[in-house]
């Protein structure tokens, strides 16, 4: 087991200990899980009130003042980073896939596999596919003919890339299949989660910018494009030919129709429908997306709709009143 | 073939026939496809015009009151569970994968598998892994490892248990993997559908409780916590950290953000997206979701924009003729 | 590598070529990517920019009249449909698995398997499953027992076919399986998407009609009825026992609820939540769903609610700057 005081975790995390530096951490935990030996961390504003009531022995937080608390904390730039480097420090080799093809995963002999990749139980890799150095393939991955990925990838279980295009024609009553003659193109340090699917193009070439990250059962149609450095949380579906720029951000369960263009560092609300192109910068939110502000204040206005509605109901009555009035003569 | 007299199915059933309970049953089959022979069931009262036109022998239906029929009823206390008890005297044996461990698995000599166990083709259990009595594990499941399944599970074709949570942080320009060092835990009586996914913590557990159904491509994310006897529609996704009581319902496709607590016996309905916790037996729908009393209401001002828009201009011209009439001296 | 002339390609798709048809083709191509050399293809208005600054030598696009372009043009009924064939004529062999059964995958000895049947790596075909004739299973495909698909059918990877359909009644505090002891019979033709699942009728079928196309993460729940020739986009969820009639179309993400029947050559527009039946021909969008008319009215009357929270203040200063007028005796 590794042990290491508050104070010597300060020095690895670049951070400054607010009380006692000499305890000893032993593990991390979450906030209200952790006990007395661990280091836990807050990087949620809704957990402040945890820190009154944690077991954990010192907690990692933010620089910004703070009341002062029984728990020693570690005050860093970046509380989830730290977080992040302070699990290294005592699981220093998490359980990860041995480097090699597992003998169930079946390979094609005309595939490109790089030096120091992991393919896992059950993968499928078909001819011509290529694969990067340093990438973890976990099992029952699927990684269709022509198919690329780049280095230091990690594709979790289920993962299916370069199925076909959703793409038919229909002639004399009844869907045509187009032929989905293209694939896909994932760049270096992405992580693609459970079960997504990511669609071959029908020419040309799906991307995936590097440095991106997808999460569980999305779905990325044909000759979509994402940039790098993008974040994609579980059970989007972007619709074909869509284009992201770099450093987007779409929420959980949003839906973005094909044909359009999301500016870089543009989020997307999570479950929003966005039907037309975010401009860079752009925060769109609901169905059909507009930008968060609009959106927002459409929304107040909705929940005062029935105080509005009994405004106008007491305005036809006064109006009627004055209505009932006498009719004056003119003045002459 | 078996058959049964309707009066000795009431025996069996805890029930009281109305009609004929000499009439023989020999199968079981849904109300509008049921034939001479069969028995079936109404649970729905959508189906109930389906009463004067089914070919069923038989009905299961519930105690109340209710017209004179052709075909006799089996009045029980809860149609649906008398008809799950029927389906079993009928077909008593379903097909369900043998016991022991499919040749074309791939365990974990470091997994403990409990006894009776089933484990379906090609499922992986990674080292560490740990699967109670009596569960069934249908081909293409994957529990990676240090994860737990409980007893009496059934855990459907493709699911998913243990990957990595969606967890970054983001520094210098680029996300940084932050390592998800937990595990999954799940009790006893769990099913879990088809292609579901359900991550591992970032540290400590992703729970789910005794009893607990979840439906078809669910996304759980790290650290969540579902308590016992849920119900989760197909499609839902819950966000990192998120908790649910015991005995909560959410509806096919609902989205919950994460960091929020959902009580006892509340209800989410379909589509919903919730942004904020929901109290014990509450009931909320919408995006955002709202209690289901507030969003039928502002639903129904919604519907009646046209007449507002419509009655306001009406006031508009009959306050500008007001106006228009010639101002009275004041009265002295 | 095949040469074609533009001229040579009008008579093959039974086309009209403005501008010059002596340019020789040799590849297909998106309009944005295409090369010198190749053809594409213009079918979404969108893209009609693009027909001035393409490097392709051609275009396929519709009869309908054009202004003046640089590049010749290919003029046919329907350009998507002209473009599969020629996608054919350069590509004529696209890669597909293999003829026969893959020798990862498990297929019982009880199943029926049709000719010319393709099984690819890690399938599992449990006892008593149909397949009919030239029907291609990509790897990772799961048939469970007892369950039919069709002849010309593919399925992409990671589809699970027969899983429990989602039936538990509550009693005494738990929920309690029904067992569902139905199949899935699936019709010729149809097209489904990787990772999507279809579950297992309670009893009897749940079916998916001749020429239907369903995209990836699609779940259809137990008893559901899919008629032929519909299109069913990425993660739509049907709920159990809804019937879709022939030629629908539900958009990507839609939800529809259970016990409900979609008529003949409706649409249901993405995201929708659909709550009850839709006639024939209908078209309904939104959630919860409304005919999409109404849907676009009410949405713009909702965007305009500030001006008529604003237009109600500006009538109540109005109103009580008219009662404030001293009141005028009676006539007499």
């Amino acid at each position: 087991m590794i042990t290491k005081t508050l104070a010597e975790l300060a020095v690895i995390l670049g951070g400054e200990v607010v009380g006692d530096g000499s305890v000893s951490i032993r593990g991390v935990a979450g906030i209200r899980e952790a006990l007395p030996g661990d280091i836990t961390f807050l990087a949620n504003s809704r957990y402040e009130p945890y820190l009154l009531e944690t077991s954990a022995s010192a907690v990692i937080c933010s620089r910004e003042p703070r009341r002062a608390t029984m728990v020693p904390l570690l005050q860093v730039d970046n509380p989830y980073l730290a977080f992040q480097r302070v699990v290294r420090v005592f699981r220093p080799d998490p359980y990860r896939p041995e480097t090699g093809v597992h003998p169930s995963a079946v390979v094609s002999p005309e595939a490109e596999v790089g030096a120091e990749v992991s393919i896992g139980a059950q993968c499928v890799i078909e001819r011509g596919a290529k694969i990067g150095a340093d990438t973890f393939f976990f099992p029952h991955v699927i990684l269709r003919d022509e198919c690329q990925v780049g280095k230091r990838c990690i594709m979790h279980p289920g993962v299916v890339i370069g199925s076909d295009g959703f793409g038919f024609a229909f002639d004399s009553g009844r869907y045509h299949k187009v032929p989905q003659v293209g694939n896909v193109v994932i760049g270096d340090d992405v992580e693609v989660g459970a079960n997504t699917t990511i669609d071959r193009a029908t020419t040309d070439s799906t991307r995936i910018g590097d440095g991106t990250k997808i999460d569980n059962l999305v779905q990325i149609g044909h000759n979509v494009v994402v940039g790098s450095h993008s974040i994609i949380v579980a059970q989007v579906g972007i619709s074909g030919s869509t284009e992201l720029e770099d450093y987007v951000t779409l929420g959980g369960q949003a839906g973005l129709i094909g044909h359009i263009r999301i500016g870089t560092r543009a989020i997307v609300g999570g479950k929003s429908g966005v039907t037309k192109s975010v401009p860079p910068d752009g925060v769109v939110i609901g169905y059909p997306a507009l930008p968060q502000a609009v959106f927002k204040r459409l929304n107040a206005f909705i929940q005062r709709l029935p105080q509005l509605f009994q405004r106008t109901k007491d305005l036809e009555q006064r109006v009627g009143a004055l209505e009932r009035q006498p009719v004056r003569e003119e003045v002459p």
